[in-house]
């Protein structure tokens, strides 16, 4: 086989991303499908692949493939290991689990990472760790602070380009679950109104000065509207800026080292965390392009998956 | 009518409490329901007041009533006011909403109480403060710290027997959005399992020692799990630990003045936060009785509706 071509998947909870690189890790074609692992049944995720990937496999029905995120979760594909910190590129590469009963084809996850059994607390991540070694190549960054923000928001301290430890904030499911199921979700209106940034300041100016009183401040976000003194499309914007400013607010000691901030998300999350920052007074810089399809190139040529 | 008997009613979210009081303010007989606001249709409570407490009105169909809580929110019989702090039991008596389709029988709802206007933000309670009125009342207290835990669990600050100040903490809330839908409660058992002490303890030292990574901290409720670092019969108790912990390390600069903290709550909640109380090493003492049915008593006492 001649290795100049990869199947890289980002196999999350609710999505799966496939990219077809070539030797260059460039991204030649990307499909995407509503296939995440939440939605498919244990012993469907070969069909999931072969389905969403059948234009490439039948050109070339040998592309190996290499898969980050929680495809690799208990509740995924094949349940692969948590590689404590410090982990880098290198440890990622000898860690993979290989799939063998592909009928020759090479299939390969990516572990996850965690914390090192000595740490005061326990932390894990899957499917970042392939987006931070992305994002450090693409940038030319060995040092950095890393903010992934979504569901569970992850900020990693990478020092010599390995990550050297990281932390979890529940930002977005806590969005999520206060949202459709407290009683701050009741005043909400459907669909999500437009952005609020006059609410989502005076939320982040309120958590800035109490970041320790977030679950009171939560409460605050139905007691205004009943007191008529915030109007209800401005609620959501308001109850985001608390759940970011307070994680923000947690972290803000370890970004004084002055490394660089590296933001890694979508545009809409990258812009709402931008403000917050900026709000803040907080340097940052985005990242570029599709850390995850570069993280995993990047193993894929170091694994010889493909060509260099 | 010889106004020597009274029904209170404290009539909640989720459940209705109705009791028959004598001319001293003593409950003569209790009756419960789990016919909470948020389960009646609009039009239906005189119907379920009347059913639930049909053989006291048989005997005496002329009884007074009083009730306190959501019965006077939006969604309950009838909308009644907020009374902006500083609010004392005469404020309240003053601003009680008069039903007046009941067929000649006497039916009173107590107003709420909120934040001052020009406060820093908003805050507001049903209910609860007439549990504060019966438990200084039953104490002999006139200046006070009052906690009332629960789905929205309150702070109250006394002075001169009025409320002054108070705030809310989503602890219960919280604590069930995260156990029913989010990550978190994945790994809890049906039913819930008993409480687990070490688990408590080590969830009040890390929020204690870190009071604003709260929404980190929650996440390695997951983690600790999946790293074997804690059993998943523990994971209730350490989740809990961390909510009330925030909400108590949140308190806690408001606690220093040296007043008396009461607790006012069931056995259970009176228990668990008296273990965390205890372990951050702040003096409290259980408010006896039942609060809500003394406070009405003192508010019917006080408007004639029931002979001192």
């Amino acid at each position: 086989m001649d290795n100049d071509q990869l199947i890289g998947l980002d196999w999350g909870t609710s999505s799966l991303r496939a990219y077809l690189l070539d030797a260059n890790g460039t991204i030649v074609e990307q499909l995407d499908a509503r296939a995440g692992v939440q939605r498919i049944e244990r012993g469907q995720f070969l069909g999931a692949f072969e389905t969403l990937c059948a234009p490439w496999l039948r050109a070339r029905g040998d592309l190996p493939a290499v898969a980050c995120g929680m495809i690799g979760s208990r509740h995924g594909w094949r349940e692969t290991s948590f590689l404590p910190v410090p982990a880098g590129l290198d440890d990622l590469c000898g860690a993979l689990t290989w799939l063998d009963d592909l009928a020759g084809r090479r299939f390969a996850i990516i572990p996850g990472v965690c914390t090192d059994p000595d740490a005061a607390f326990s932390d894990v991540m899957r499917g970042e760790e392939t987006q931070v070694f992305g994002a450090l190549e693409a940038e030319g960054l060995r040092e950095a602070h890393l903010l992934l923000p979504g569901t569970y928001s992850k900020w990693v301290r990478a020092e010599r380009s390995r990550i050297r430890s990281f932390r979890t904030f529940m930002t977005g499911e806590l969005f999520d679950v206060l949202s459709s199921h407290s009683i701050l979700g009741r005043l909400f209106r459907r669909p999500e109104p437009e952005f609020d940034l006059p609410a989502f300041k005076l939320g982040l100016d309120r958590i800035g000065e109490d970041p320790q009183a977030l679950t009171s401040l939560l409460f605050t976000t139905r007691a205004e509207a009943l007191l008529d003194r915030m109007q209800p499309p401005a609620l959501p914007s308001y109850l985001s800026a608390l759940l970011i400013g307070a994680e923000l607010s947690a972290i803000s000691d370890e970004l004084r080292d002055g490394l660089p901030l590296l933001v890694v998300a979508n545009p809409d999350l990258t812009w709402r965390y931008g403000l917050a920052l900026d709000h803040y007074g907080w340097r940052w810089q985005a990242a570029r392009g599709l850390p995850a399809a570069r993280g995993m190139a990047a193993i894929a040529h170091r694994t010889g998956l493909l060509r260099v």
